[in-house]
């Protein structure tokens, strides 16, 4: 007879998060084995310890973390736990690494439920399943009704680099190439029409998706990646604003080259936004020298996620360095500007 | 000219946190480069990329992350920031491993003070910094307010194992000997007297720190550690509570051997509570080998935080097993439970 104490069953049956289940008592530890364990179901995990111990070899290795706190919970294209499992391991392929291990840290609210929960938490295991990676490490924190907002989570990533190349901003040289692998805009929208008060009927859906096996088949192929960024907050506008300026170099974007699909563009217009600046969660924009460009669209397209990849622009040498320059279809520039915030908060 | 966009000036000041904040925008870069850069000053960070990115040696890897919702954020002994990182540290060193690299995630509440911030990230880079780890990788996500509760933070950390030994649950033996680094219940007594409406006049210091070095101490002068644990949530008890429940084998422990301030247990028995199921954020149990007892004492009371080390029990081999048991100063054996929650909540 083993786990003698651990095992005697309480007599309640919860169907909500109770300040109890973050207190290190006989509640977490049914939470954790009723709710979590099964379903990140993996011998790291179930060895309890403080800390996951696994072998790595000698090399580069990559380490991330996100939080989310994305509102609602549940929105068209995904939920909390897929963009959480997502956004981390698009977090590691940016920089080139296969993503290895991941962990999950919870902040429930009291009061929520178990059974999104469990939702939310399946969610998580189907992408990192997919993806062959494992959550073996993680944390639950209760707080009490009114001091969270259902659920946040953090996921945190390490990836090893299987690649040579030094993929970051350094890298971006003038005469790249900037290529887009999806349409934008939809995931922002996706989660703001799906709050309370807007009551349009439109069929947009998040974009929200591991990008980390279209990654892995680019640089398999040895495409010569200079720089990978995913384009979340604050969209495609922000992240090359970023970038350019980091880089010390023109980006210059050709607006009619830019994919965003007709609905997304039709509701930016009604509501104000613009879908440049709004964020996606399975989108990302890479620089390649020039040589590589076709090499890289090909391989893109080729990939259920890169189905629309389009070369959007160029890396220029300017005398005024670090900015953005979209040239519209009537071919005018205009120096793109970072805004103060953001169109939509809580986005992720 | 370069960083032209970014440097431009924001005509605002801004002493609290907006939503803006954590838009992806101007002034979430402004946060990043005047709170968070200049604070954790080291160029994987500083590099800006998704991932941080760094050379590891071959050989086994601790990986582990944790939330912390401390309230309130500021206690006697340490605040949230220090909290966070010794936390994660304490995790690392539990499964043997020297800390490398952490990350930082922050979410932020609408209106929370950026000088309370600073001073929080400051704490951070401080027991960092004595650590030798670097905070490599983090984010930042701002919730309105009412939907958090100031600040709430994710570490998760990196590390790696140079020990050959497997430390854990599973290598504990009948005969080990048990001891714990320090005196019980100062972290979870003196948050909660920290809080509003407890006007008790004490000296009681939460027993925040860094063991890392400690334990690092141990596997040097090469103690055959089996088992670590700190003594978080649910104090010293729920621990071996879940330990000997997990090794299958049963834990008896010496009551008068158990070191607790004297102010700390007068005020557990004014209030009801029991030490030895109080949170402790400094104090770790151990297991070894009953010939490496007098030797682990010995190098542990040597160190600063392990200067009242004291052998607490012993591992027996029972017919009844996974239990603990308390032989009071009377030869009473009484078989400790795990509470149901805790006694004091979000004192992590």
């Amino acid at each position: 007879m083993t786990d003698k104490t651990l095992n005697c069953p309480l007599p309640l049956h919860y169907e909500h998060i109770v300040m109890a289940h973050g207190g290190g008592g006989r509640l977490m530890q049914q939470l954790l084995d009723d709710y979590i364990q099964p379903v990140f179901n993996n011998p790291l995990l179930a060895a309890k310890n403080d800390s996951a111990v696994f072998d790595v070899p000698a090399g580069k290795m990559a380490f991330t973390t996100d939080s989310y706190v994305v509102n609602p919970l549940f929105f068209p294209g995904g939920d909390i736990g897929k963009l959480a499992v997502c956004g981390t391991l698009n977090d590691l392929a940016m920089s080139g690494a296969k993503p290895l291990y991941l962990s999950c840290s919870l902040i429930l609210e009291e009061g929520f439920s178990l059974q999104k929960l469990k939702q939310i938490l399946n969610s998580m295991q189907q992408v990192a399943t997919a993806a062959g990676v494992a959550i073996v490490t993680g944390d639950t924190k209760v707080v009490e009704h009114g001091k969270a907002d259902g659920v946040y989570i953090n996921t945190a990533g390490v990836g090893v680099l299987e690649t040579a190349l030094v993929i970051n901003v350094q890298a971006i040289q003038a005469g790249d190439v900037i290529i887009v692998s999806g349409d934008l805009g939809r995931h922002g929208l996706a989660v703001m029409l799906e709050r309370d008060g807007f009551e349009f009927e439109h069929n947009i859906q998040s974009d929200c998706a591991d990008l980390s096996g279209l990654v892995q088949d680019l640089l398999q192929a040895g495409i010569d990646i200079h720089c990978m960024r995913d384009l979340t907050r604050g969209g495609l506008a922000s992240t090359l604003i970023e970038l350019a300026s980091h880089a010390g170099l023109c980006f210059e974007l050709q607006q009619a080259a830019i994919p965003v699909q007709d609905n997304v563009r039709s509701l930016c217009e009604i509501l104000g936004f613009d879908p440049l600046y709004i964020a996606n969660e399975g989108c990302f924009a890479l620089c390649v020298p020039a040589h590589h460009a076709e090499k890289t669209l090909a391989l893109m397209q080729q990939h259920r996620l890169g189905k629309q990849a389009t070369i959007i622009g160029t890396v220029k040498q300017e005398v005024e360095r670090g900015y953005v320059s979209l040239i519209s279809e009537f071919g005018i520039a205009r120096v793109l500007d970072l805004f103060s915030g953001e169109q939509l908060p809580r986005i992720c």
